[in-house]
């Protein structure tokens, strides 16, 4: 079985995956383009070019498109991210046809008119305000700020006040034209479904993108790779916030996801850190001194860069323990490595959430998108589970050595005004 | 095929659905005792308790708890509400064993230590405090305190900070000695199972619970029902909060889950209102207005009770038209009821995501048991969607003029310290 490819015209992509025992198909059409992309005069333009594609195409309206898909039960959205944008619906086998006819609409066609412009730009200024409102993802947006500083991954997907209130419809609409090529897009299908028939359904849907001259023979686009530069170390952002409690990340710069080896001694580590129930963190601060609800380690993997990082909420008594035991663990880590113990436990847990994660058809469909974007190639669900297998503790140990002795960035959201205002166990681990 | 059901001594329920086509299993231990139970001086006190028994059983501590399930990649977690407090484990097949042992150790068997309260009284002080700063959650917690009052359905699960600084161990403890009987437990089960031998399991794991004289012919017990009776009418809470986005939600009581013929009718109006993207609610106010990013209407269902309402979030110039418009929607919903296209792409949108949210067995194992423990019956998934497609819009309309025409409730969190201050649009709605 596994993933079957053809490569269309215009160097368009499909993937097409067969999933026993389900009733649903699941269609993505991913995009190679994202907010890094972006100049930093029109932070945010991918993003809100994903908005603006469903208000309208020559055939339908904002109107129309929500109303096809819903009268199904389907479901249709998009969403942006530092190096692609999805747009994607879930529906029942029988109407396989009608999404990827829809989908493709959208993002071929979506027409940025002016009137459209305006009325989006409310929704995302809107967007934006309650991601402000909502603590822990402001504090994950503003750590990459504090990692990546002013190289377009330290950007907010999202954008700025400023940046969206200043993007003009042409920036956007020339943001489309330039970036949206078939050779840049891979539509992923997963599901009851058949390659033949998603790629025949592919073609007339894509008709108008990938005839013409010129079109046959075009190559797909490389997958992004090479290894970011950095200006400047990694920066601490001290935020004022009025609320009940102070939220904290800290993390370090990692390689990205081309390197070899790393990906999967990085999951085992970040599991056994801050990952699970038996993690680390979460049984030294939440199960063994009730210092925290919430408390967690995580990746995040770019071309050429990534970053790990550990997040915690708690009321402003408990910031300096949380602090502290936060670096005790890094300096125990990074120090003595992981037990075999832990990294066994570790390596079970990924394996077993990977074939657990991987039953219904939306998962399959972003797993297989994911993989023919970013990475080029596709394993199978096996060859996954054996390179997990693989990771030693030496790995894993090794990998907290290297990184865990890098400069931390870090943000806090508190009754702060700065770092001098901090607890000192978290200005220490920090200046 | 179906749900398959037997009935162990004590009056424990055990439920099995095969899913076909997974390698997975979920299972769930259904307790019928929720926050509705508690006196008002141990507000939180399930919620307390639900935590409280994964740290420690005579033969695990919690590292014991979280390090086995998260060995084999399981999710192990339980969630409270007002009406029923559930455990679930979702597992590969081959660790069913396992996961049946685990949740069943610590529903019956989590001991309530003096010192193990302590430690989690302080993480439960922290869940309150983050769900004070997640704006989103604290007005769903304080509809439900606008709408019923002080009955027991209007206070919050999770408790108050005052509710759970007073608590003792003994209260805990009782709760959960004289509340958790076998005969208000069901075991839900569903994946690639067999339901003989999740019965023996059960019986296994539950050996202590379910035998000893007096448990053989012990009947469950019977599904909530009856008619709640409120004192007043529905209040309009209005607090200060500092944030970019004011937070506003509007709802009216409804009846509760056994009244014949109001669930689907009630399911297709919530649909058409504010469920889908091609809601009235949605296209008004974002789509055709770009008032706000996140609009929606809900319906909540207890047993002798409910609540239909309509959430939004913008920033404070929108409130007064936002509000305008969602008063404009309800009283045209009202006045003239639903269109016939409406409803049938309503009775579409629920049918088809009926369907496609049932693909995995987590979502099977929460059909059943909640079923079971809340119904005392089963729908096969045709009968449920024939119940849809029998609803008419002279149903929908039906209800619609019924239920708007009720006083509303309502919450507003904003620059505002009482309702003298709000924008007249929304003040004409709850005045």
């Amino acid at each position: 079985m596994g993933v079957r490819r053809t490569v269309l015209p215009g160097g368009l992509r499909v993937v097409t995956e067969h999933v026993p025992g389900v009733r649903s198909a699941s269609v993505g059409v991913w995009v190679g383009v994202g907010s890094r992309d972006e100049s930093a005069s029109v932070a945010g333009a991918a993003h809100f070019l994903e908005h603006l594609l469903f208000k309208r195409t020559p055939t339908r309206t904002a109107t129309d498109i929500a109303e096809s898909v819903d009268a199904i039960g389907g479901e249709l959205n998009a969403f942006t991210t530092k190096e692609y944008t999805c747009f994607y619906a879930h529906v029942l086998d029988e109407d396989l046809a009608l999404a990827v006819d829809v989908v493709a609409d959208v993002v071929l066609r979506g027409r940025c008119d002016t009137d459209d412009v305006e009325l989006e730009r409310g929704v995302v200024l809107e967007e934006i305000a309650m991601r402000d409102d909502d603590p822990e993802d402001l504090v994950a947006d503003l750590l990459t700020t504090s990692l990546f500083g002013d190289h377009p991954l330290g950007r907010p997907v999202i954008g700025t006040d400023e940046s969206i209130e200043a993007m003009t419809r042409n920036q956007i609409h020339s943001f489309h034209k330039r970036r949206y090529q078939p050779r840049r897009m891979v539509v992923a299908v997963a599901g009851n479904v058949d390659h033949d028939v998603v790629v025949e359904l592919t073609r007339l849907a894509f008709a108008d993108a990938i005839t013409g001259p010129g079109a046959d023979g075009v190559e797909p686009d490389r997958c992004r790779g090479g290894k970011a530069r950095f200006t400047g170390r990694p920066q601490v952002l001290v935020r004022p916030h009025d609320g009940e409690q102070v939220h904290l990340s800290l993390g370090v710069r990692t390689l990205g996801r081309h390197d070899p080896g790393s990906r999967w001694a990085l999951a085992v580590l970040n599991h056994a850190v801050g990952g699970g129930l038996s993690s680390r963190l979460f049984q030294e601060i939440r199960e063994l001194r009730g210092l925290a609800y919430s408390v967690y380690s995580s990746v995040d993997t770019f071309a050429d860069a990534g970053a790990f990082s550990v997040y915690a909420g708690c009321q402003p008594e408990n910031v300096g323990e949380v602090a502290a035991q936060i670096r005790a663990v890094l300096e125990d880590v990074r120090e003595n490595g992981l037990t075999e113990q832990e990294c066994a436990r570790s390596r079970g847990a990924l394996r077993g959430g990977l074939v657990l994660g991987l039953e219904d058809s939306n998962s399959r469909m972003n797993r297989i998108g994911g993989s023919e974007l970013n990475l080029g190639r596709h394993s199978s669900v096996a060859g996954s589970l054996d390179r997990i297998a693989a990771v030693t503790s030496e790995d894993v140990s090794a990998m907290a050595a290297r990184l865990l002795a890098k400069p931390l960035g870090g943000v806090v959201l508190g009754p702060y005004e700065g770092v001098a205002d901090l607890p000192s166990e978290l200005r220490a681990m920090v200046s």
